[in-house]
Formats: structure tokens, C-alpha cells, sequence
């Protein structure tokens, strides 16, 4: 009798973003398709991940860690104890799965080993693949030639024009990537913080080729906030517009937002901080190239927040992510 | 079709000792025997694990890991990653074990839970259990009534008596090491530093009596360099006798001890730092209550040494660890 090596069934979904995005998309889909790729920037150098970058010159496993969590099957111990932050002392602030992923990239010498070995010892349904395995920084270039150096630097920055960014080094695709992209049925892009998580994974060199190239239908779940001094004002297709600045064409084809504002209470705290509700414009998506796709997107149920989150408003208007899953079955079926 | 639990054949065996000597006897121990039990040293304070236990109140991981990875079958990268010493920045020094361990602790909120945990992901032959669960220190009384505190301390202090130790609080005997050693066939006291490691273990109250009242066969396997200030001139019989003293009764039934001299190259390095090879003596084996068994027990491989461990010459004389594996079977089939 012959076998053939068993693949998963149902599409195969390519979900490029960051970490937070990435999670809220993968905690969810996985139920639904069990052959998905997580393609993860790799410029964060902020918190635990800057710190280890820093002192042991490791890639950054902070982004990549919160997608291994999300595709976990494993039982709650396991998921737990990656997420866990150390509260106090020497370890201050780093996450325990940071800390796993570097002591692996040190034993095995390779991140994407140790990326493939957290997600046996996760059991993660899919795969975890770093968007570049180069060591690179993002780089915001300035009109008058000077530049801010690093995401988290550009994360904090006030940008008053449309920002020009690049790696340096020069990053170079993961093949696993590319080949996740041309192989897949769908391609989601994340929701994510546009400038420092989005955009430095779709500049890597030959992301944006691989997604003109790919038959998949390629979809943008949209930001639910704006981000003060940075996207402040943009709607749903000022996002896509962006998106498709750093990919180099017109690589969308359906847009999923929000058309249901969070509560007057909620927004007026998001406010406080600058932040609001990103609205959207029914004519400019009439005349688009892709089609938009609205619900209500809200999640519904309070987050249970450990002390430190409760810290931070903004963990509270989410997606919720069965809907979002659900919308991309949709498509796909469609 | 009625089933049993499967429980490992071949004897069942309690090795209680600290983190390396433990090391030497499972490593090679777990071929022959299934069913270990490891029965851990929980006073440890020094480096990684001491500053782990100062700042997150936690239980202390380090011997536990070194027994949980001589029991490992996992692969090599598993094990190569419990034992990874971070060697720059904040982490400089600790054992990612450690951290490991700890962040379990803090997530189950249970040590035991978190040494179970652990052992399913390195997945061990046996089990590893410490000795006890309370958080005590190993405390030094002094003639004049003042007081050493803390294992590293008393480690460091030269001793000009038989010394006078006593875990506070006072210590509760893990009721299952207390079921290990009631169920072994053998129970095997590990070689190990005598008073900083091995005396912390055997005066747990209650563990002297288990070692009374068990129908195993009692096994020591004697160190074989002593300890400048604090071991100097002792012989195997000096050993047991202290040995036999923190148990509180004459438990020892069989000795193994080493016979054969290591080359005097290697013992002109030992002896520049005072450490001399432990020697045996023939008359007084005689009259014993003990049988000892003498045999060329040094290892012979020259270990493949990291870095910082070649800085420490005592690292080379070594027991052979599967001679002495060999030799507790045959008195276990005597």
C-alpha cells in the first residue's frame, strides 16, 4: 500500500502581520483551517525583545512568540508559561517565551530551528514562519536626510508626512515565506500598527512580488483605532492605500472593517489618548479595486486582563475574532 | 479486555543526593532501571538559583533541573537547552532550566506542579522530587551559639568541627520521597559535597526514620576528592560515619568507593586547590556494618568541556558513571 505525506485540508491561509494583530487573526482561524502560515515581522527591538537583541544579539522572538501562543493546541500550562512576564528582580518586564526562543536560537545556533522547536513544544496547528531571518532595523528617512533608527523609535515618533521606510540591512525574504504565499488560497494582512509592525514586513524586498504573483485572494482585516500622530484621521481606505504604497501595487482584494462604533464610553477613554474609532467612506469603496466588507467587528466580551494590562485602555476595543474567522471563511467559500 | 496501569519493571530506586552527584548516578543508572525516583536537595542558595529564590521567591531549581535532565530521553536540543547558561547582559549566568522551572513555578503556582510539568516535556525516565516543599534555610549552629546561614555560606566556611546543622524553618519531609523510599527495592545516596548538599537532604526530619523502616538495600556511592577546610583527610569510613550521623542510625548497607587513584597529573591540579583524592581503609571495612565495594571507578573520557567549565579542574575526576551503575545492579541481583 502506498501512502502520501498527509496535508492539512481546507484552504491554506497565509496571515502576514506583528504580534498583537497576528494573535487576535490566528487565535480564531485555527479553528477553522488547520493550514495556516504565520508570516511575522522581524523589527521589533522594543521591551524584553530590545533588550535581548541588545545584550545576546538574537533576532527578535517577541512577535513570533505571540503567533506560536495563538496557533498553540497545547494544554493552558503551556500557553501560560510562554506568556508569562517575570514581575520583579533581575527579569523585569521580559516574557519567559522571549527568553525560550533566545536560549533555543543559542543551543540549536538558528532562530528558525528554534521557532520550529517552540512549536512542537507548543503543538501548534500551522506554522510560525519569521518574514526575514535577516538581522535588520527599520529605518524612517526623513525629507531633510536624516533619519530615525529602529521600530520602536519610529513607533513613538510624530510623522507629518507619509513616511519613507526601509530595512537596513537590506532584509532578504525567507524562502518559507515566499513559498507559503504562492502556495496559499488566502493571504490576510493583519491589523496591526501601520508604520512599525505592518509596514516593515511588507517592504522586506520580494514580499510585494510574491503577493502579485500568488492566485490567493489576498484580504486586509482593518485597524479598529487610529494611532495619534500617525494615522490620526485616516478611514479604513487611507489604511489599504498605505498598505498597498508598501507592497508596490494594488494587491487587495477584499477589505474587512469595522461599521459599528464601541461604546461612547469606551471611545471617550481611547480619546484621552488620542485615539479614535477608524471610520470608513461607503463612495471611495464603491469606486475601489477591492471589495469592502463590513460588520460589526467589536468584540463583546471583557477581556480578563492580568494587573499590568488593565493599565492600558486600548487592550479593550478588539476584534472579535470568531467574526473576523467566520468573514474569511466567507470569502473563501465565496 | 481488562487492563493495569503499566509500572516499569526492574527495581524501583531512590537516588537522593544534590544536583551533580545525583547527575552522575541517573545518567547512567536510567538504562539499567526504569523506575527512579529522584529525591532532590532543596537548600541550594548560590549563584543563578540563589538570586532567583532572593528575588522571586521561589523555590530553588537548580539541583532539580540537573536531575530532571540526567533523566531526560528527550532529544539532545532539549536537554542542551535546560542546561544553556545565558553568558551576556541581564541574564549572564543563569541557567535557562532555572528560568524555566521558575516561570512554571509562577504560572502553576506549585513547585511540585511545575517539576511534573518539566519532566512531561523533557520527558524523563523516572521521576524527580524534592526532598521537601517548605522554603527552609540550611543553617550552621556554632559552639558560641552564633549561627552560618545559607548553604552557600556554609559551603564557603572552612569547619574546625563535626558540624552542627539544621534546616529553618524547620523542613516537611515530601510525603513522596517518604513513598519512594517506603516502595524501593534500592535507595542509593548519591556522592556529593557532605555537608553543603548531601547533610541538607538526610536531615529533613523524617527522612532518617523512612530509611529505617524501608526493606531496601542501602547504597552509598562515596565521593572521590575531599574538600579543603572541611573534608580534609577523610577517608570512605568518615564519610559514612557523618553520613550516618545526620541520618540519625546505622543505615548504610553497601559502600562503593574508589579503589584506584587518578593519574598524579591530575591530582598535582587538585592539590594545588586543596583537594585531595579520598582514600580508603581495608581494616576498618573489615569490621563494618557495611560491605564496601572497591573498584577503579574514575572515568577514563576526558569530558568535552564548555568554555567555562574548563576553568575548574575538579570537573575532571569523575565518576565513571556507568561502572557504578553496573555495580549498584549487581548488589540489587545479590
Amino acid at each position: 500500500m502506498e501512502t502520501t505525506p498527509r496535508t492539512p485540508r481546507g484552504p491554506k491561509v497565509a496571515v502576514i502581520g506583528g504580534g498583537t494583530g497576528s494573535f487576535t487573526i490566528l487565535s480564531a482561524l485555527k479553528y477553522y483551517v488547520p493550514g495556516i502560515t504565520a508570516i511575522v515581522n522581524m523589527s521589533d527591538d522594543g521591551g524584553s525583545t530590545g533588550i535581548l537583541r541588545d545584550e545576546l544579539g538574537v533576532l527578535p522572538p517577541g512577535d513570533v512568540r505571540q503567533c506560536l501562543v495563538a496557533l498553540s493546541k497545547s494544554d493552558q500550562t503551556m500557553r501560560d508559561l510562554f506568556n508569562y512576564r517575570f514581575e520583579e528582580g533581575t527579569f523585569h518586564g521580559h516574557s519567559f517565551g522571549n527568553l525560550f526562543l533566545t536560549a533555543l536560537e543559542k543551543t540549536t545556533g538558528s532562530f528558525a530551528e528554534a521557532v520550529e522547536t517552540a512549536g512542537e513544544i507548543l503543538k501548534i496547528s500551522g506554522r510560525v514562519v519569521p518574514v526575514t531571518l535577516t538581522d535588520s532595523q527599520l529605518v524612517l528617512k526623513h525629507p531633510d536626510g536624516s533619519a530615525t533608527i529602529g521600530q520602536h523609535a519610529i513607533e513613538e515618533s510624530r510623522l507629518k508626512t507619509a513616511p519613507q521606510l526601509e530595512l537596513k540591512p537590506t532584509a532578504r525574504l525567507n524562502f518559507e515565506a515566499e513559498a507559503a504565499i504562492a502556495g496559499a488560497d488566502l493571504v490576510v494582512i493583519a491589523p496591526g500598527n501601520l508604520y512599525a509592525s505592518l509596514a516593515p514586513t511588507l517592504i522586506v524586498p520580494g514580499l510585494g512580488d510574491a503577493l502579485g504573483k500568488t492566485t490567493a485572494k489576498i484580504i486586509y482585516v482593518a485597524n479598529l483605532v487610529t494611532k495619534p500622530g500617525q494615522t490620526d484621521g485616516f478611514k479604513v481606505h487611507d489604511y489599504v492605500d498605505e498598505i498597498e504604497r508598501f507592497i508596490g501595487h494594488s494587491a487587495i482584494d477584499y477589505v474587512i472593517y469595522n461599521r459599528r462604533h464601541p461604546s461612547k464610553k469606551l471611545l471617550d477613554k481611547y480619546a484621552q489618548a488620542g485615539e479614535y474609532a477608524v471610520d470608513y467612506n461607503p463612495e471611495v469603496f464603491a469606486q475601489a479595486h477591492y471589495r469592502a466588507i463590513g460588520e460589526d467587528l467589536v468584540s463583546d466580551s471583557i477581556p480578563q486582563l492580568k494587573p499590568a494590562e488593565r493599565l492600558i485602555p486600548r487592550t479593550l476595543i478588539r476584534h472579535n475574532s470568531d467574526k473576523v474567522a467566520r468573514l474569511i471563511m466567507q470569502i473563501y467559500f465565496s
